[in-house]
Parts: structure tokens; C-alpha cells; sequence
């Protein structure tokens, strides 16, 4: 058995797509960039790397568990931070000093147990690692006080374990990535239909333990509403949940689990809801005036229950960015010179997407697409949902292409209420954009639709500073105050990890913290888990 | 301004519906009761009530904080017990022993926090109440150790206070009442669309603190698939979560204080996701052939997305039950002579409600009828539907009826996955019988369909033993240990209150029941939030 795909320790992807030339120079255009920029990364062998701090006595608990301990370069190199850009930055340049003392690959759900028991008795901190494609620093291997830390690797628990058709629900290990689960689902028919678009390494564990959404989640339904039943192994021990429709038995304790990121525990297990794989996949393409018309439109579909599972509205810079990244193609100037026709250039491109049988694609997305133009869409057919669909995992290995070339690119996202939406649009754009200075992209789409509201994702650029990190911490201290000062989410699908945990306070207030302090102190006495992350430190 | 409508003290109806005599016929030959049974409740003058033991200094601070401090008879008397089999049992014989030593009327949620601060001060415990309507010991006054108890009593917490239409969004204080609620939103053509059948008393902090499900939660869903935002004022300070559509920031606090029943604090607003009033409500009978085959149509209809908003079930003995309650009546011996013809006499009648937009009605309604037929349905038309309308409410004016006869009669619920629902029906209702004798009834219907399982609910009749309460007892103890055993919930929408809270930890595992612990430490660190209540003793 070959151990799951990785990403590479300094990159998104193995493969690195080229710009288009119309792409890049419109980049260097818009971002003022210099010309020749070629930043190659550092090779592994030349990554800086510490001695190891793992205690022996420890090291002798994890083997007597049964789980597999390393500490050479890669291992510990290949864990030594998540994915976000700061976490690239930080790699590219070789810099793995905050790098786990040791991987720890444990077999099963009890051999994990027994490891978390190890570490609270040695003092060890432990970062659970699933795909490792945190943007917010989940992963980042704090040792919060203690001597060492390591990475609890669970991509040993990646068994299908039960399969209950009748029902429609599956028991899945928590390292098991999203791929080879949707393989296997496949095979029977099945699907769970989360497909975030860190899709191609994520594993079931990371998805539940940061509330992850996925491109199809308006139809299929966030991973908080697939998990019927999990497993927590805590330090203190299993709180093992049984998968149950509903229940009123109290407050909803697998709510507590879903989100917890770590810091309370691993999730070992996690029973999840599937449906029948679609036979048929249809996306298609719809052009608005304006991104508030837009929005407009995807409110009404949605609150009359009458909304596609995909749906994504780009605004009008995303939109015009979007064609010009495709300038010399046909399929870009065909759609220009459309839009242009039906009045709407300069306008906004919105995906609609539908799956199931054919005949209830067929019944649904004529129903959607009759609201859409009712509120003044134009149709512009099957090719730019195709074009999004073979686009659709592209976005972190374009990052890898324009880090070469000296971009500083970052995303994030929050969900406001329908009421809310058009201020906190404005304000976190006029955030960036003030952070970030004229020579720079702000582009926003919206991508999950519920009846009370919706996402809004961000993704800017600019030349990068000569202190990166800095200019990133600014970037996300403007956006992140002008989110909370809104009345939005601090995230909506990336989580909280390191990087927004200081909000925290903002979103849950200060007594929902210390209702989370005192389920830590209970599930987690000796502190181990996961330091720095979810809660504010203090 | 009058106070809200409020059940008698020892019956659930002011006004009592005669058992039509054909029905009286029945359950005294099926139940094998003597005749001529007439038991009359004590008045409440003749209630037996201890003095009240509230310290003049927590009196003294209520007042201070500007809330209306009654110790009448009339006003203990009324909040000495919930509305369980046993509470009017108890409350009919005039045993009102057990009655808060004074009820407390705060203006407003600051109120309230400032009570709950004297209460914790002074040693004072606190039962919440709203509409008086549980049937599991949710309100019951325990003491838990301290030398008094209150009912701190919510009726005057009763705004509706903002409407956000384009959120489909309102806030509202959790002493309001779902009638009165449901009077205001439909001036502005809104819904909240949760009809339990405790609808004309239940408040909505009540409905929030015991995850309530409505007759029509399966469209609309249970309350808190309904909850956007919630304020807790605990002993220990206010946890002011803001209505948000989703968020990935950690665990979903929301989910803590919806079901928390009391013993974290007090729920004093809820934001609730609103739909438009439906034009039109349609409902209509189908007959299946058996129980088993009407689950079989259920779960397709549900897992193909094509269920109805109100989904009920009954089984072989329910449907038997319902025919020969009017027996006499025109409609009963057509739908009898009907099913017949049709081959489906002995079988089950389900009852199917769609409401909305009268075009989205009929396309919803003609794609379930046709899976329905597809699966074994014959269509009964709407007089079932139109019948099942007029009489949603009155199950337990008709319990009351049955008290005066003698008759032991109660309710309990849960819900399974599809898979295991054959055999949590089977166990469950043995064991019920087993516990009641030969000479009873069992019934049972489906009312909620999720796409992993559905609920099931039992009534049950015997005559009243003469020591009913223990009689009451067995009977929950053996029902409960079934449904335990084969792996359903413990409750799916009465929550836990004083009946279940001895069976949480198998529902919870112990590592819940501790988390749990730990918050309730967090938030009430005195101890005094409705005591006895949600978590087992010990």
C-alpha cells in the first residue's frame, strides 16, 4: 500500500502550470510588477532544520502503541507547516525551524488513544496531520511551552469501514483523503459530494475538524451537516458519538467535535451522510449587470428553495480578471463579444451548477435558470461551466506560479447575512485594497448560498513587499478588523487555526471562550494538543 | 397587556373533549376497563403547598432588579409541575408539595442576568420557565441541595424584536409564545413554520432549550436547524452569539444553548430563520399495505428529495385505533369500505402536507404522490388530511379525557437510522407491551424523515394500575432500556429533562457527560441552574 499523495514541503503542487503570456503580462500590468522575476525555492537538502527534542521516553511509549516513529529530514521537513502563504514563503526559503520533532504514524484509533496518553504523561505537544493543507495555520507545529512537539500523522487510519445503503451512511476512518473515499464510494454507487478545493490531498479528519465546505456544498451541505456520528480520542479519552438522525438528547456534542481543530483531540472516526453518484454533472455559465444584481438573484433562488449545488458569483473584478487571464483563447473573446451584444460587459459571471439523475437536473436547473433570468441573468450555456470544471483544484498551483515570480496572493473568506452582505463587501475589499495599495487586485466571489445569507471569498495580489510575512499581516489584520467590525464571520470555511484565533473573542465572545478553555481543560488536561491554535492565547 | 394563555395546573386543557361513545366502548374493551370510572382533579384551594422558603435578601434583590416577585397559591401552584403523566397525576390528587417557593417575573434579558447573579449569590435554585409544557421533568422544581427554588418565569420577555425580511431572519425574546409569535409574523406574510403539538402554550426559549421539532420540521426543520443566533444569560455572564448563516470559527457554540435545557443559563433571545407564509397547505391520506412498506415509501421519498413537509405515519395498531375512535362517523367507514376494495384493509394511513406557493405545491405533491404509488400508496384524498388538521392539537385535551376515565395513557419518541428502525420499532414495542400486560394499546407513527433514519413515536394506553406512578415508571424504564439497547437516541424531540437524564451517559458516552460537566461548571458555577435536570446525578 503507497502512502497517500502529499504535497511538496515548499509548494502546492508538483507540477507548476505556466502563465499564459497574456496572463502575465497583464499581472505585471495591473500589479506594476518588475519584469524577469524568477524565484526558484530551496531544495530540500538545504532546508534548515534542528536536532530533534523528542524525549526517548516518550519515543519507546509511541512504538510500545504500535505506531511508527520518524524523525529524518523528510518526514519531519514534510510536516512542518500548512499551506498558507506565509507558510510558502517561510519553506521556499528553506526555513524549517519550527519543524516537528518527530512524525508518529499510529495504526488504528486506539493506538492513536494511547499515543495522546504518552504525550500528556511526557509533556510532549501533539499536532494531529491529516493532508496538511491548512491556510491558517492549523498545522504549524507549536510546541506552547513544551520541550517538543510532533506530528500525529494519521494517514494510517484510512479504512472504509461500514457501508449502510439503506441508510446512506458511511463509517470512515479519519486519515482516509477525500479521493480515495470518493473511489471507493464510487464503486458502490455513492458519493459524498465534498469537494473543497483542497480536494486532491484532504483527508476526513481535517475536513470535520475545521468545519470545511466544499465547491458543491449549497447542494450537498457543509461537512457539519454530513457527519452523523464521530470519534474524539481526547487525552482524557473516546467520546465516541454514534451516528443518529436526530436526537434532542441535550446539547449537540458532535458540534463540539466538528470544528475543534485539534485542539481538543483527533478525529478517529466519523460516520458520514452520502447519496447516489450522479449520473449526470451539469454547470453552465450565467452573466449579470452587476455582482449586486448578482446577488440579488442568488438570494431569491435560494430562498425559494429552488438554488443549484454549485453556485458562484464572480464580481466584476473577479469576472474581468477571469477573461483577461484567458485573453487570447476563443472561449474568452466569444463570451466577451456576447456579453458585449446582450449589455452586459462589464458585468459579472456567475456558475450554476446541478447534479443528480437527468431528469431532476433537467427539472431543477430549468427552474433555476427561469428565476435567474427573471431577475435579469443572461444564459451563456454549457462552456464556462465546463471551462470551471476542468479549473476547478487550479487555484493553489497557479500560487506556486506566481510565488516564482514574485506575487504576493492570498485568499480569504466570511458569510454574512443577505442584509449584511453588500457592507461587508465593501469594507473587506476597501480593507485589502487600503492595505495593499492602488498597484493591486481585489477579486470576490460568492460561492455558498444559504437562506439567511451568504459566503464571500476574497482573493487580492500585489508585488510582493520586501518583508513579505509583514505585508501579509497587515493585509489580514485590515481584512480580519473590517470583517469582525461588519458583523460577519471571522471564516467560513478555512477555520481558525493560528492565524485568526486573536478573533476569536469577536465571534464567540468572551464567555463562549472560556466555555471552550473549560472543555479543553476537561478533554485536554495536560495541554497537549494542538497549542496555538483555535483559542487566543492568555 | 394579559398575560399569555397558560394550562391549568392539573389538566392540559381548560376546556375537555367528550370521548365519543363508540371510542369509550373501545378502549373499555380493549383496555379491559371497568366502567363507570370518573375521576374529578382537586380545585386548586384544596391543593396541599408548603410555605415559602425564599430568603428575604435574594427576594429583596430580585426586586432590585426590577422583577415582579409572586409567592400566591395561585402562582406556585401553576409552575409546581410540567405536564408528564405523572406531573398531572400528581397535580390532579392536589400534591403540590414539590411547588417553587416563589415565581419571578424579569422585565427584560438584563433582568434576568441580574437574577441569576442573586440566585447564585444567595443559594437560591432556578428552574426556567416558559410555557409550562414539558413532558420529561423539564420544569420540575427541584432544589438540588439549596433551600429554595424559583420559577423564573419568562412571559414578559414577549418582543418580536427586529424583522429582517431580506435575511428571512427575526429576533425574538424567549418568553414569546409560538401562537403569538406565529400572529405577528403573519402581518408582515412570514413564517416560522414550528408547529409542535404543545403549540398553543410553548414559548420559544423553551422550544430552543429542548431542540424541539414541529408536525412540519421535516420541511421546515426541527428548531435548531431554525436557530441563527441565540443569547444565554448564564449565572456567570452573557454568551451573545450573533446570528451568522455559517462559519468555520471552531465549534458551534450555537449548538451548546440550543438544548441545554435550562442548566446552563437561560435562553433570552433567539434569531430564527423565517420562510414566507404559505398561500396554500395541502394534506392528504395515503394507505400503504403494512407499517413496513410505508417506512420503505418514506425513506424514498426523503432520500430521493422529495418529501412532503409533514410526513406521518401510523402504524397497523395507530391506524386501527384511529378508524374505530370514529367509528360512527361517515368518513371513517368511507375510508374503511375504500380500503378495502383497494386490497389495503388492515393496513397503515400516512398523512402528507405540502405547503407553499400554490404551483409549488402541486409540483411537489404530484412528485411525491408519485413515488408514494410507485412504492404500494393508494391516495386517500384530502378528507384524511383535512381530518389529521382539525385534530393536531388535540392529543392531549383527550389525555385528560382518558385521566378522568382511569386510564393510564403516555407518549414517548426517538428516532433511528432507516437501517436499524425495523428493529428499534420491534424492541421498543415489545418492551412497552411486555411492561403494560396484555390488556393495553401500543401505538406508533413515523413524523420526521431525515435522509440517515426517522423518528418513531408511541402511545400507549392500559388501565391505570393502582399505584400508577410506579406503573409509570416500569413502563419508561423498560421502553427506555430498549431503546438504549438497539441503539436509538434516548429522545428525539421531548429532550432529557428529570425522566431521561439517568440514561445520558448512554447516549453521550461518559467523556460527554464530564465535557458537559465542565461546561455547566463554567457557566453556573454555583450549581443552581435547574437542578436534576439534562445530566444524570452523581
Amino acid at each position: 500500500v503507497s502512502p497517500p499523495p502529499r504535497p511538496p514541503f515548499n509548494a502546492w503542487g508538483a507540477r507548476r502550470p505556466e502563465l499564459p503570456p497574456e496572463a502575465a503580462d497583464f499581472l505585471r500590468r495591473e500589479l506594476d510588477l518588475p519584469g524577469g522575476v524568477r524565484r526558484e525555492p530551496v531544495a530540500l537538502a538545504d532546508v534548515r532544520l534542528g536536532a530533534s527534542a523528542l524525549p526517548d521516553a516518550a519515543r519507546a511509549a509511541f512504538a510500545a502503541a504500535g505506531a511508527e516513529v520518524r524523525d529524518d529530514r523528510e518526514a519531519r521537513v514534510l510536516r512542518a507547516a500548512g499551506k498558507a502563504y506565509p507558510d510558502l514563503v517561510r519553506m521556499r526559503t528553506g526555513d524549517a525551524s519550527e519543524a516537528p520533532d518527530a512524525v508518529v504514524l499510529p495504526p488504528d484509533a486506539d493506538a492513536v488513544a494511547a499515543v495522546l496518553a504518552a504525550c500528556a504523561e511526557h509533556g510532549v505537544a501533539v499536532v494531529p496531520f491529516g493532508g496538511g493543507t491548512s491556510v491558517v495555520g492549523g498545522v504549524a507545529p507549536e510546541r506552547g511551552g513544551f520541550g517538543s512537539v510532533i506530528a500525529l500523522d494519521l494517514e494510517r487510519l484510512d479504512a472504509l469501514r461500514d457501508v449502510d445503503e439503506r441508510s446512506l451512511l458511511v463509517s470512515v476512518e479519519g486519515g482516509l483523503r477525500l479521493p480515495e473515499l470518493e473511489r471507493r464510494l464510487g464503486e458502490r454507487g455513492l458519493t459524498l459530494g465534498h469537494f473543497p478545493q483542497s480536494y486532491e490531498y484532504v483527508s476526513v479528519g481535517g475536513a470535520v475538524a475545521t468545519r470545511s465546505a466544499g465547491q458543491a456544498s449549497t447542494g450537498y451541505g457543509r461537512v457539519d451537516e454530513l457527519v452523523d456520528g464521530v470519534r474524539l480520542d481526547a487525552p482524557a479519552g473516546t467520546l465516541d458519538l454514534a451516528a443518529r438522525p436526530a436526537s434532542a438528547a441535550g446539547p449537540e456534542l458532535r458540534e463540539l467535535v466538528v470544528g475543534s481543530e485539534g485542539v481538543l483531540g483527533v478525529i478517529t472516526r466519523a460516520d458520514l451522510r452520502v447519496r447516489p453518484l450522479p449520473p449526470e454533472r451539469r454547470y453552465e455559465g450565467f452573466a449579470f449587470a452587476s455582482f449586486a444584481e448578482g446577488v440579488e438573484a442568488l438570494r431569491r433562488v435560494e430562498q425559494l428553495r429552488a438554488a443549484p449545488d454549485v453556485a458562484r458569483l464572480s464580481d466584476e473584478d473577479e469576472t474581468r480578471v477571469a477573461l483577461a487571464q484567458s485573453a487570447g483563447g476563443p472561449a474568452a473573446s466569444v463570451a466577451r463579444g456576447y456579453l458585449r451584444a446582450r449589455g452586459v460587459a462589464g458585468g459579472c459571471v456567475a456558475i450554476c451548477g446541478w447534479e443528480g439523475e437527468a431528469d431532476d437536473v433537467a427539472r431543477r436547473r430549468a427552474r433555476t435558470a427561469a428565476l435567474l433570468k427573471a431577475a435579469g441573468a443572461v444564459a451563456l450555456g454549457r462552456r464556462p461551466g465546463r471551462s470551471w470544471v476542468r479549473g476547478r483544484y487550479e487555484g493553489p498551483y497557479l500560487r506556486d506560479a506566481l510565488l516564482d515570480r514574485g506575487v504576493f496572493v492570498e485568499t480569504l473568506e466570511t458569510a454574512a447575512t443577505w442584509s449584511r452582505l453588500p457592507a461587508v463587501y465593501g469594507a473587506v475589499r476597501g480593507a485589502i485594497a487600503g492595505a495593499l495599495g492602488p498597484a493591486s487586485l481585489v477579486l470576490c466571489h460568492v460561492s455558498h448560498l444559504y437562506a439567511s445569507g451568504a459566503s464571500l471569498y476574497f482573493t487580492f495580489l500585489a508585488g510582493e513587499a520586501e518583508d513579505p510575512i509583514a505585508q501579509w499581516r497587515a493585509v489580514k489584520r485590515a481584512a480580519t478588523e473590517a470583517i469582525v467590525a461588519s458583523g460577519a464571520t471571522i471564516t467560513h470555511h478555512h477555520a481558525v487555526g493560528r492565524d485568526h484565533a486573536e478573533w476569536l473573542p469577536a465571534e464567540a465572545g468572551a464567555l463562549g471562550v472560556l466555555a471552550l478553555r473549560a472543555l479543553k481543560r476537561e478533554l485536554d488536561p495536560a495541554g497537549v494538543m494542538n497549542p496555538g491554535k483555535l483559542l487566543p492565547a492568555g
